[in-house]
């Protein structure tokens, strides 16, 4: 068994086409090639946490991969990273360990930003003048890191809830090729951006409408009480994908929505859409909203992927 | 992160009192005063294999524990274990990881083999003249180990299959203190023994009836599918103890009499007989019956019980 630090596994991951494996993923997926169980959760209420255990195997694979991921909100105060956590990977064949890729939850992330981007490439309208970002946080600033190969635009607006936060991130963000204008007011997001991401642990929806021509990423959203969005927001959709239907009709956005009258039918799952069996946006006036819970698929993928390079 | 291999967890071993600390964990689980969620589990066809994954924490405890445990029946065709796996230890206020058991299955082995013996402590019949082993795997060979100090018994009646599996069996424990008779015929153990241990993955029950006098810890189901003990056995019972109601319910031997009108509220937790708040048995001519699924509060408490010694 062979244990890789994240320095390691940055190193490799910058050899990978990540939106090609993810996408490769979610297509196996969607055709039930993947088998992927319940997320197993573990939850701490003092300090507050949270875990996720998410594992499952690609049939006639090598592989089976189970990924630990956890959010500890109050460790900044500690000085540590909320988020840790690691991919480990076994043989298929035997159940010998593999590998342990100590990411510390980097892939996670990585793979959480390359299914956004996955969502924006297939979803977002031809043309986007404004990207939204909401939410100041580690995946604020990846779902970016990982658009700007996927979307022509470079002028960003950020929502966050207090100017210290916002602040750092125009300051952290200011090497790269994004033009950050930030904000505290929801509105200015909404009505300017044509590609909105959402990256909070809300459990109070912060976008209660939207208007024609836009698509929203919601990234946030995994459990069964956060949610970022209103649901008349998706009853009022164009078009609802889910990066897995069993997962959200359990838990986040469209979870939520059923409560409100959402129907499970209409949703496209986004295996379905890369692999072109189900139509995509249909013009630049439509509403189109990308629910993500995070799916085991992506680990596979992404662990399989950094592997190739670490071995 | 720390990293231990085998070895060095085996040194570690030596220096604690198991029985005791996972006695304190069952009582703890009866008392509600432990997480522990679902299992989660991966099946493997071709070749069969499962995985288990059991996962918890003790509330206000220090840490929170996740196990992973294969078991894929063809290895020993490769010359490999058939069991694999380890234990995660992280921490309960931040999630960070603090070390990694890559016990390769063996603390799950050894977990185990304490639980049956902490069930022979309760509920085996105060004379034993023969104990009886159905099974000549690995749990066959380490009840025995953790049963030498438990139960004053050195006379072994072992069933199995085949005469290969059974004179191996023989020979692997002639260094120990027990006594050892082979046999293929069941009724050998079913007429002779008064503490019986099955550790078989059999999905057709092999013991079908019991005389009075006789305790039987069920080792080896611990699936939807496998069954050692014909139900009408536990129909029969003076006392039917479960390792865990709630697993029990849905795996394992009282998962299979309750098809057959077993009913879950005859049930008493083992945690519940160690605290001596639920009877035990109450004269040597009672049938009792123990059924173990494996819970993961025991490896909560082996893992944090080995950690002391090897930080």
């Amino acid at each position: 068994m062979k244990i890789f630090n994240l320095n390691e596994i940055k190193s490799a991951l910058a050899n990978v086409n990540l939106v090609e494996e993810i996408e490769k993923g979610f297509v196996a997926y969607s055709n039930g090639e993947v088998i992927v169980p319940a997320v197993g959760e573990l939850h701490f209420d003092s300090p507050p946490g949270d875990v996720h255990i998410k594992y499952g195997y690609i049939k006639n694979d090598d592989v089976y991969v189970i990924k630990i991921a956890s959010g500890f909100l109050k460790n900044t105060n500690l000085g540590l990273a909320n988020g840790n956590g690691m991919m480990l990977v076994f043989d298929q064949q035997t159940g010998q360990p593999k590998a342990i890729l100590n990411d510390e939850s980097y892939l996670t992330d990585v793979r959480t930003a390359i299914a956004g981007a996955i969502s924006a490439k297939f979803l977002a309208p031809s043309k986007v003048k404004n990207i939204g970002i909401v939410g100041t946080g580690v995946q604020a600033r990846m779902q970016l890191e990982y658009l700007k190969d996927i979307i022509d635009c470079k002028s960003v607006l950020v929502w966050g809830r207090s100017d210290e936060s916002l602040l750092k991130y125009k300051v952290d963000m200011s090497n790269t090729s994004f033009d950050i204008t930030i904000t505290k007011d929801i509105d200015v997001i909404i009505n300017n951006c044509q590609l909105i991401v959402t990256c909070t642990p809300t459990e109070t929806p912060l976008i209660k409408m939207v208007h024609p021509g836009t698509h929203i990423t919601a990234m946030g959203s995994d459990t069964i009480t956060k949610q970022e969005i209103s649901s008349s927001v998706l009853l009022n959709a164009d078009l609802v994908v889910a990066d897995s239907c069993s997962q959200c009709e359990e838990r986040g956005e469209i979870f939520k929505a059923i409560k409100e009258g959402f129907r499970m039918k209409d949703v496209i799952e986004l295996g379905q859409i890369i692999e072109g069996k189900s139509n995509k946006r249909l013009n630049d006036d439509q509403i189109t909203i990308a629910d993500h819970t995070g799916v085991a698929v992506q680990d596979i993928q992404i662990s399989k992927a950094v592997l190739k390079y670490l071995n």
